[in-house]
C-alpha cells in the first residue's frame, strides 16, 4: 500500500469536498439575484403563482418545491438566466416553501419562499367610487416629510429642489404627516402618482419610468412607509389608490440590462416610438403598422415598452399589481396610458384583477375627445361590444368633460354650441357609458394645465368648475395645490404644473398646509373648496342619486341630483350679468319642494315662481 | 174622393221626390271632398288600405265597398268630417271598387276607388347607393323650363325672381331638360327639395311646407310631369330621389282649416317651438318636459308639427310616401328633419317602406355633430341597440365629415388635432356605424354655407374637397352650381345659398349649363368635376371597396380603396408647400404594384421610394 499516495488521494479527495462545499456556498449565494414576487399569499382565488428566478444561469438547473406543492409548469426563455417557475398553491396554508435546484439529481442550492396569511376579508375589501372625492398628489412635489431620504447612494438622481425638474424630496412620510390636511379638504381617497423606484438620471421625479416594480423608491421610502400610509389612511376611513404602469417602464429597469426574452419588450428594428393616435386601435379601416406603432411603439426613448402579448410579461404585471394590493393593503388602482397596450392583454390584466377583488375599482388614463372612444373601454361597455370587446376596467376618465370645462366657463355669451351647453351635451352622452357614475370628473390632472391657469387666478370660474365636479355624476378628483389656487402653464413643461406645496418643506416661507400659514387668497381657495367638499362627504343624493338636467337656456344649466330622500338642485349662471330663471320648467324635479337651501351661502330661495342669480355665479339647493 | 187634396198629396210627394233627389245629387258631389290616398296599388306586400274619406259630416254615413272587399275597420274622430275606412286589399287584383255610403240602410251617396297595377318588379326596385352620386337641386332655382307656370291662379305666391326670397320659376321641366347637363357631371341621382303643393304667402320656394301632400305644385308642374322626370331619368340610367318631411305640413295645409282630430297635429297651450336639441331623445338624463318640446314643439310657425304617435296620421304618412314611390317609380327617399318626430314612428315608417321595398334607400336627415348620435340612427344600429332602438333607417348624413370638409384644408399648418388628422378622426369612427359605407358624404347642401364661400372661392381646396368626397367611403353628394363655382354665405340668409344657376333661365347672359356659355372660370370648376365624378361612375374599387388609411403625417394624408381586382390610393397634401412622401409605410396595401396614374392629371408616379406632391394638392391613383 502506497501511503504516499493515499495520502495523495485523501487529500485531493479532502480537496475536492471542500471545493465542492466553496462552490455550492458560492452558487448558492449568488445564483439566484431576484424572486419576483418575493412571496405571495395563501388563499388566492387564482391558485397559479408564476415565481420568476433570477440567476446566473439557473434555466440550467431543475427546480422542485416542498411541502408537496405541485409544479405545473417550468418555462424557459432564450436566456438562461432566468426561470419561470408556476405552482399550484390551492388549499396551501401560509407557510415557509423552498425550492430546491438540482443538477445531475443534486440539489445544487435552494431559495425559501413565503406564502402569507391574507389580511380578514382581503378579497371582499371595498373600493373608491362616487362617494368619494380622489386627491391627485405627485409625492415629490408635495411635502418633504424625511429629509434624510432626499437622495440614496445607490439611486442617481439625487435631491436638488432648485432643478424644477429635479427631485424635491416630498415623500411618504410628507403625506402621512398631512393626511389632516387632506381630509380636512374633504377629500376621501389619495391618488398618488408612481412610488416604485426610478433610477432614472433625471426627471425621475414623476417616476413613470420605474427601476423596480417590488420597490418604493427610497427617495420616497420604504416599501413599509408605503403600506405604513395606507394604514394610517384606513384609521381616518381614507382610500389609497396605487398608480399602475402597465405599459412601459424605465431604461435603468433592472432587467434592462439581461432582457429576459427578447419579447419581453417591444422592440423595432429601429427605435419606434408610439405616435399616441389610439384611434387606430378601434379604426375599422386602420392599417396593421398603424396599429403595430400605437401598441408596441414606445412611449419615449427612456421607457422600454412592455409586451403584454407575451403571457409571462402579462402574467407577471398582473401578480405584481395583486402584490402591491396584498401588501400596501390598496384601495384601488389608476392605471397609466391604458389604451396604450395589447387590448386583450389589458382586459386579462383588469379581469385578473377584479375576479380577485370583485368590487376593486380600476380606472384608466383613456385620454381620448370623443365620448364614444371612452365609453369603448369601460367594462360592459355595449360600444366596445361593438366590436366584441370587454375592457373589463370598471372606470374610465371623462376626459371629454375636462375639455369642457377648460373653455366654458370663458363662454359668458352662448351661442349655439359654447357655454353651458357644452356640459349638457357632454351629459347628454352617457348614454354610450355602462355606468357613467363610476367615471372620473375632473377639472385638470399632473399633465394637463392647472385650472387656475386656465381661468387667469379668476376665483368665479374656479368655484363654477368645483361645483360642478361636486355635483355632477362619477367620481370627482382634484390636482393637489389648486386648492390654494395654485397655477401651471403646461406650454412651460411639466415641472410648471408640478411645483412644490407651499408649506410641505421644513422652512417653507408659506405653509398653505395650515389655516394659519395660508394668505387670505389662499384661505379663499381652500375655504370654499372645503366646504363644497365637506359638504359633499355625506350627501347620498350626489354620490349615487339620479341626475335630471334642462337645456341651458341663455348660458344658465340646471340639474337635480336625487334619491328618494333627498333633492339637490343646482343652477348655474355663466354669464357676466344676473339672471332671473323661472321654476316652472323644472316642476318634474321641484315637485312639491317649496324652496332651496344653498349649501354654500346658507341663503334659502323661494322656488314658486323664479330665482335670480349673481353673475357667474352657482348655487347647490338642498331642496325643502 | 177629394180630388184636390189627391192633387196636393201627389204633388206634395213629387216635390218630397224632386227634393230628395236635388240633395242626394247635392251631397253626392259635396259629401266627398278628398279621398286619400286618391287610387291605390294591387299587390301590395301589407294587405291593409286605410282611405280617408274627407267630406261634410261623412262620420254620419256607414261605408261598404263592393267586389266583396273587406273592410277591416273604420275609425271616427271627434270630427265628423272624416271617416277613416280600412280595408284588405289582399289577393284583390287591379280594379273598380266602389265605396257606398248609407244612411237609415239607404245608399246616401257612392264614391269610386282604383286599385291599380303595379310595374312589373316593383317591389324589387334597385335604389340609390354608394356606387351613385347624387346631384341636390332646389327645383325653384335651378332652371325654368315652362314659363308659364311660374304662378297659379290658385295659389298665393306668385312668381318673382326679382325677390331674392320669392318664387323664380323653376320647375320640373328644367330639370328634365338640363338632364345631359346633369349626367354629363357625373351625377347619376337627383335628390330634389319637395315638390308637392305649398301655398305658404312667402318663401314658398324651399316647399318644406306643403298644402297638399298628394299634389306636385302647379308651379313646378303636375303629378305626371314629376312621373315623365322619373321615366326620362330611367331612359338615362338615373335614379329620383325624393325629399320627404314626416315632421310638418305647410300652415296653408288645407287640413289646417278643418282639423281631423286635434291630434293630428302636436299642439301646446301657447304656440312652443321645438329646441333643436335633438340630443334630448337619446339622454338618459333629458327631463320630459325636454324631450316632449323637442319632438312636439313646432319647427317653425309656419310649420304645424305632426304628430306621429296618433297612428291615424303614421298610416297616412306611410301611405303617402308609398303612393309616391309607386306613382312616380321612385327610387329613393331623403327625409327632411328625420329625428324631430316620435322616434318609434319613424322607426315603423321606415321599416313600412323597407318592407314594401326591400332594397329602397332611405337617407335620414340627421344634423348632429357627433357620430355617435349619428350612427344611433342608421338601421340596426348597435349604438341604438343601448337603447333598444332600431331606426329602420338605412342611411344618415355624414354631418360630422362635412364640419371637418368646412375646416381642415384651412389648416396648411397641422397641429395634434387639426388639418388632415380631422378626417382621419372621423373615419377612425366608423365602427359605430353599421354600414358606413352607405352614408351619405358632402360638403354641402341647401342649408349651409356653400362651399366656394367657405372657401373664399379658392380652387385649389375646392378640389381637395372634391376629391375626398369621390374617393372616401359612402355615397358622394353635390349642391347644384358648386360646380361651377357657385357661392353663396348662409349668414346672409338662405336666399344667398339658393341662388339661381345661371343658364336655367331664358335670356340668362350667362348660361354655365353649356359648354360655349360657361365662363373661364366655371369651365375650370366644371371640368375638374366632370372628370372626377365621371371616373367614378365605373370604378367599382370607391365604390364597394375596402379603405384603409394611415395616420396623416405632415398634414398629408394617404388611404386606399380596393377590391380584389383593383386598387386606388388617394394622396393628400395639405400643406402650402410640396411634400415628398415615402412609400415604405403603404407596402400593405401598395404590395407589389409599382406606379400609380393619376386619374386627374394622367401622370404616372413611381411608388419605389417616395412621391411628390405639389402644395395642397390630391391625387388619385389607379395602382399598376
Amino acid at each position: 500500500m502506497n501511503t504516499k499516495k493515499t495520502t495523495i488521494q485523501t487529500t485531493h479527495f479532502l480537496y475536492k469536498i471542500i471545493l465542492f462545499v466553496l462552490l455550492f456556498s458560492a452558487s448558492a449565494k449568488a445564483q439566484i439575484q431576484k424572486v419576483e414576487p418575493p412571496f405571495w399569499y395563501a388563499g388566492m382565488k387564482n391558485p397559479e403563482l408564476q415565481i420568476m428566478f433570477y440567476g446566473k444561469k439557473i434555466a440550467q438547473y431543475e427546480a422542485s418545491v416542498s411541502n408537496n406543492v405541485v409544479i405545473k409548469n417550468v418555462e424557459k426563455t432564450e436566456n438562461p438566466n432566468y426561470l419561470f417557475v408556476t405552482i399550484d398553491t390551492q388549499n396551501l396554508k401560509a407557510s415557509e416553501l423552498v425550492f430546491s435546484f438540482k443538477t445531475k439529481n443534486k440539489v445544487a442550492f435552494t431559495q425559501k419562499y413565503s406564502l402569507k396569511e391574507r389580511r380578514a376579508n382581503s378579497a371582499d375589501r371595498k373600493s373608491y367610487d362616487s362617494s368619494d372625492m380622489i386627491y391627485l398628489i405627485m409625492p415629490d412635489r408635495f411635502a418633504n416629510g424625511n429629509p434624510k431620504n432626499d437622495s440614496d447612494a445607490a439611486l442617481t438622481e439625487k435631491g436638488n429642489r432648485q432643478d424644477p425638474s429635479g427631485r424635491h424630496g416630498g415623500d411618504i412620510e410628507g403625506i402621512i404627516k398631512n393626511l389632516d390636511y387632506i381630509s380636512s379638504l374633504g377629500a376621501t381617497t389619495i391618488w398618488s402618482t408612481p412610488l416604485c423606484e426610478d433610477n432614472d438620471k433625471q426627471h425621475s421625479y414623476h417616476t413613470y419610468g420605474q427601476s423596480d416594480v417590488y420597490k418604493i423608491d427610497p427617495r420616497y421610502g420604504t416599501n413599509d412607509d408605503y403600506a405604513r400610509l395606507s394604514a394610517e389612511m384606513h384609521k381616518k376611513d381614507m382610500k389609497l389608490v396605487m398608480d399602475y404602469v402597465t405599459n412601459h417602464w424605465g431604461i435603468t429597469h433592472w432587467m434592462m440590462s439581461d432582457i429576459p426574452t427578447k419579447t419581453w419588450f417591444n422592440q423595432f428594428e429601429n427605435f419606434t416610438q408610439t405616435h399616441h393616435r389610439r384611434e387606430v386601435i378601434t379604426d375599422i379601416h386602420a392599417s396593421k403598422l398603424d396599429q403595430e406603432i400605437c401598441i408596441d411603439g414606445w412611449f419615449v426613448p427612456s421607457m422600454p415598452d412592455l409586451n403584454l402579448k407575451n403571457p409571462l410579461v402579462a402574467k407577471y404585471l398582473t401578480q405584481n399589481a395583486i402584490w402591491w394590493i396584498e401588501f400596501a393593503n390598496l384601495d384601488g388602482f389608476r392605471v397609466d396610458t391604458y389604451n396604450y397596450s395589447d387590448p386583450t392583454a389589458m382586459s386579462n390584466w383588469a379581469k385578473s384583477i377584479t375576479n380577485e377583488y370583485p368590487n376593486f375599482n380600476i380606472v384608466g388614463e383613456i385620454w381620448m375627445h370623443n365620448q364614444a372612444n371612452l365609453a369603448y373601454w369601460q367594462k360592459d361597455s355595449k360600444v366596445g361590444a361593438i366590436e366584441n370587446y370587454n375592457s373589463n376596467l370598471p372606470s374610465v376618465m371623462d376626459f371629454t368633460l375636462q375639455d369642457q370645462i377648460g373653455s366654458a366657463f370663458y363662454e359668458s355669451e352662448a351661442t349655439w354650441d359654447n357655454g353651458m351647453i357644452k356640459f349638457y351635451n357632454n351629459f347628454a352622452l352617457d348614454y354610450l357609458y355602462p355606468n357613467p357614475n363610476s367615471i372620473l370628473v375632473f377639472a385638470e390632472n399632473h399633465d394637463t394645465d392647472r385650472i387656475n391657469h386656465t381661468y387667469k387666478y379668476d376665483f368665479t370660474k374656479y368655484k363654477l368648475a368645483m361645483t360642478l365636479l361636486a355635483t355632477v355624476r362619477g367620481i370627482p378628483q382634484l390636482y393637489y395645490g389648486s386648492e390654494i389656487g395654485m397655477g401651471g402653464d403646461k406650454g412651460k413643461g411639466d415641472a410648471d404644473i408640478r411645483q412644490d406645496f407651499p408649506g410641505g418643506w421644513n422652512g417653507d416661507k408659506n405653509n398653505a398646509l395650515t389655516a394659519a400659514g395660508r394668505t387670505a387668497e389662499q384661505a379663499k381657495y381652500f375655504d370654499f373648496t372645503s366646504k363644497l367638499f365637506n359638504w359633499r362627504k355625506s350627501n347620498e343624493a350626489v354620490h349615487f342619486g339620479k341626475m335630471t338636467h334642462y337645456i341651458p337656456e341663455n348660458n344658465t344649466y340646471v340639474y337635480f341630483r336625487y334619491t328618494d330622500a333627498k333633492t339637490v338642485m343646482v343652477v348655474f349662471n355663466n354669464n357676466a350679468k344676473e339672471q332671473v330663471i323661472k321654476t316652472n320648467r323644472f316642476k318634474e324635479n321641484i315637485k312639491n319642494f317649496k324652496s332651496g337651501k344653498d349649501i354654500l351661502t346658507g341663503k334659502t330661495f323661494d322656488l314658486a315662481t323664479e330665482i335670480t342669480l349673481e353673475p357667474k355665479s352657482a348655487v347647490v339647493l338642498e331642496l325643502e
